[in-house]
């Protein structure tokens, strides 16, 4: 190891998100992996799961002290629920911790209880965790040693929301957001419900109650990072396709608010993000954004209603996911954002 | 031909609506076709087009008045703009007419102009047209030689919103409407902007400026059923799937309305209606609907914002465009309504 | 009732084929429909599962001699190896049975052990069996009794195979069937294997090493209704779509034969057949035969290697099962064979 | 520029397999872009086309000597028939060249000229052109400044056959080649049957009359590599997926050939070939090997018709054209194989 590179463990590394992790991260100039650690796969050599990189060597094990001794730095991609004693374990030991399941997104644990349906189990960790949305606190992220990773939909949500709110170009109620997820975002599942015959060539909402999970980490992060708190309906549904998230706001524009004023709050916001996409005129497809890291943000007033509509789109396993990990990875250890992506 | 048999035409038969149409009226039990007009395919056979009934000495012809001469009805599914000339000779020679295109819908000129983007060439006729949306005005369709059949958006959003507003249910501004449509929804298409390459998992908003020639559709069917003038947003977007379109409406809920209310406004608007299913508890899925003349309605309160989440779930060729216009057409000539459906 | 009604049960009628049964029968002009047995979705609604038709009233119930007492024939839509017991009751108590699942298709019980895996447990009914193809034994089929419908794959495989052994058109060796299902062909599941994620965008081989057990049905049904024994290596896949299975056949064609032969051959064969669109000039697509009870079949020959190559297009849930099922119903009762299909 | 950098061009950089290839080199560790040269999108932005990199400042232009002066190797991504004098123009200035149309894969110009229907327009520069394909002739590639890099159907075709020709462990008749690819390998298209409408949820076959301009580039390269002239049927299919080639080839095994002779074949060809992954158990699936570079093979023996059921998948537009132009750059250059890619 020469002194610029990191021995990295991932632990989930057999789910959609932990392979993608493992696919980026073996490309990594900088990167050496560790462990991959899958206890139900334990025993599999990763090609067994991923082809991505002919790794045949590599074998899935069981999680163990001994396995991530040797790691720098540890990506948690366990379901929620699952990583509280790991990522517990992992800190007490010095590791940096990159979790990206959902225990450690907000940071009120009665809203963790009535959104996740049980108590916080460590709420002594909630005020090292930092919520790592690069384009928006790339500054606390880079001195963090805790990463909270943020939610599929939430990313595809507050990247848009947060200059239109900061800006007032939008009002703070009344808004409307539609979700259109593809089939990876509900990680691996074997219920009928999620069969290939029963979702191919169809849509269908669900949590359309108000009930979803992500809908207080979108209020935290337009409250931390756009100053306000927001009101909004967000109705999430499943689409035909296997990976992306597809996402139309819409919100009332504020009084006087021109054109070029929505432009402008964009623009101040992200003009030099190397990872987000401004795109005034043509509404952002997911075709444009699979596989990538990007996320797209597109717009159309609607004079009509005096509405401005919103539009984002996302790889729900990179930027929502696997490849915004590795963005923040790239900032805590003071490497290039976009390397490896 | 017994007395109750009809023959029955259509023009345009070898676009999607158009085959759609053939398809039922092939089974229907008391229509016999005459002509299938398609001029770009006259000289082909039915076969080369649909095996949907293997009718090989069926062939597709030019226009020709002599072509219609026996027939009783016609259906028009041709381009909006194009079946003008067609639908005047028709009428005028006192047959019943059902167009599927949308020259017709709009009662008001100077709306079909801004949002067709062309005049209207026969006034006229407008006060002759019922828009035949059969739950809503079956009476009226009952007694009338022409009507304009609904457009397929208009239909998935007309339908849901209608009993809501005459109850006062939920509000009549801030009414947002997303809908996703599979992509025979846009026709026959030769451009590089529908292969398949390029929609295949993707999803991507059009229109989204308040553009869409529905609009006024909508807002002249909800006036005219619900008695309301609504506002609404409109956002329609292209989905990865054939058939159908999928639409989510959310509008605030008037005060004091209970989930009951809206139970009870869908049921006394819907509940004996064959081609209207109701699913309060479960989210409606384009898959149910695929290949049938169903609209199924959905919906869920979200109590946080007050708001009401509306779904409904079409097939586009059926309760969409043919299945509606045969829904028409047995209404029209006092066949059982849910006759070769 | 009038006299020549017939009331019809379902039993399996909640799977993908018992579904499509029931919508066929629904429409059927001369049929009433008895119960639907679905013992694990006994309780609910038609509805709950299928909007083909809205028929709230139909309740699926559980399997008993009572509930099928008043029904003159009874489809049983079961996996193979589950219909044993009420076959037999069935049939002894002088119902007529159409058997959808694999268990009466094989006059060999030494082959039905190696391919299904298990012992036939009513090797007495074998000899009252008609396995039922229409277009190569139906007269047969409307003396009968009992009818064993045939597999999909194999009907998909035996239909353009026939007239060509028949006509000693192509050798008998060095066939090879490259078949590729639709994924409803493998029923309701509810494993990761068969999850959107895992399918779609893909397609993949299964069975290959010839344990397929369609493979000795088709050679029965290749020597019964073609005359001779054929050698051939059948390789099934999965394909990402919810419907349909294609069939390419290569085979050497015979010395001398010309592609005057070749038409000759299948005119001959199925030149008046309503349910088999022959194609000689433009390859069959699964597009064209879905939601339909066809087959397309269509072929081209490759001069370089004398080889004839077969293609054939079904909908595996229409001739693939519930549909020729149908058919067979409508000729064991005298009714039109292409009857509400 | 570093010692170890060079200059790279794309002509042809806005359709599919330019677009991969741009995406590939933007990443390349050791690569800068020269000219992407794209006629008819000259003056769009790369971001317009594609999002794989943000990478705003880089323009689409059209050709010139000029454009291309400062590239040390161009890439030229025309369709077959429009690469002649560009690919004459810089062999003649010295650059070195990668090909990945069709016109300088075949050495025999009057199997050109019968499967591609045009004259070659060089057959001066045919003896100086090298088949790339890695794993078979990195030597003479590493040595070459001008390949011709093979066709997708071909790729996944070859690689299998090569090893079980060279080891006669098949027949050389009797072989059947059956592919399904996705759409992307068609290119860019604006036509009518290539509609998202007319392809999604169908399969259908095309040129399977012998016809394919793969079939004398498959047979040249079988012989090259394998030693052998083999006879094989071809058939080509479209399958409803974006990206990948799924090949499945029968073929008579040899006498006394047993499992182990087949796997020893393979494992001597390809056991530490980085880019080929050997499946002896579990059939390749194409969701493997989308958007890598590798290849994937397995197989089965059918031992009732002692036949070798062999699969491979590839995806098109990486192992099947840009990553495989990618990879035979990096051993023209004397880079690792693997960099990049």
């Amino acid at each position: 190891m020469n002194n610029r590179n990191i021995i990295v463990s991932v632990i989930g590394a057999a789910g959609y998100s932990g392979v993608e992790l493992v696919r980026i991260l073996t490309k990594h100039p900088v990167v050496s992996i560790g462990a991959l650690v899958a206890n139900s796969n334990a025993g599999k050599k990763l090609s067994d799961i991923s082809l991505h990189a002919k790794n045949e060597a590599k074998m899935f094990e069981t999680y163990s002290p001994e396995a991530i001794a040797s790691s720098d730095l540890v990506f948690v991609a366990l379901p929620s629920g699952e990583g509280f004693e790991i990522i517990s374990d992992l800190t007490s030991q010095g590791k940096s911790v990159i979790d990206l399941g959902g225990d450690f997104r907000l940071q009120n644990t009665s809203e963790y209880k009535k959104y996740y349906g049980r108590d916080h189990q460590h709420q002594n960790l909630l005020n090292k965790a930092i919520y790592g949305m690069p384009e928006l606190n790339r500054d606390s992220i880079a001195t963090s040693q805790f990463i909270s990773n943020p939610g599929c939909y939430a990313t595809s949500i507050i990247l848009p929301l947060v200059p239109l709110v900061k800006s007032a170009v939008i009002s703070d109620s009344h808004i409307v957001v539609n979700s259109y997820s593809g089939i990876s975002g509900a990680g691996k599942k074997n219920t009928f419900e999620y069969s290939f015959t029963e979702l191919n060539d169809s849509i269908q909402a669900y949590k359309a109650n108000g009930s979803h999970q992500h809908i207080p980490e979108i209020k935290q992060g337009v409250r931390q990072f756009g100053g306000s708190d927001i009101s909004f309906t967000f109705v999430p549904h499943l689409a035909p396709i296997t990976r992306g998230i597809h996402t139309t706001v819409t919100a009332p524009l504020m009084p006087g608010i021109t054109a070029n004023d929505v432009l402008t709050a964009f623009h101040e916001q992200y003009k030099d993000e190397p990872f987000v996409a401004l795109s005034p005129d043509v509404p952002p497809a997911l075709k444009r954004v699979q596989h990538t890291n990007m996320i797209e943000i597109g717009w159309n007033i609607n004079a009509d209603t005096n509405t401005l509509v919103i539009f984002s789109a996302i790889d729900n396993l990179m930027k929502g996911a696997a490849g915004q990990a590795v963005q923040n990875m790239n900032i805590m250890c003071g490497f290039e954002e976009t390397m490896g992506l």
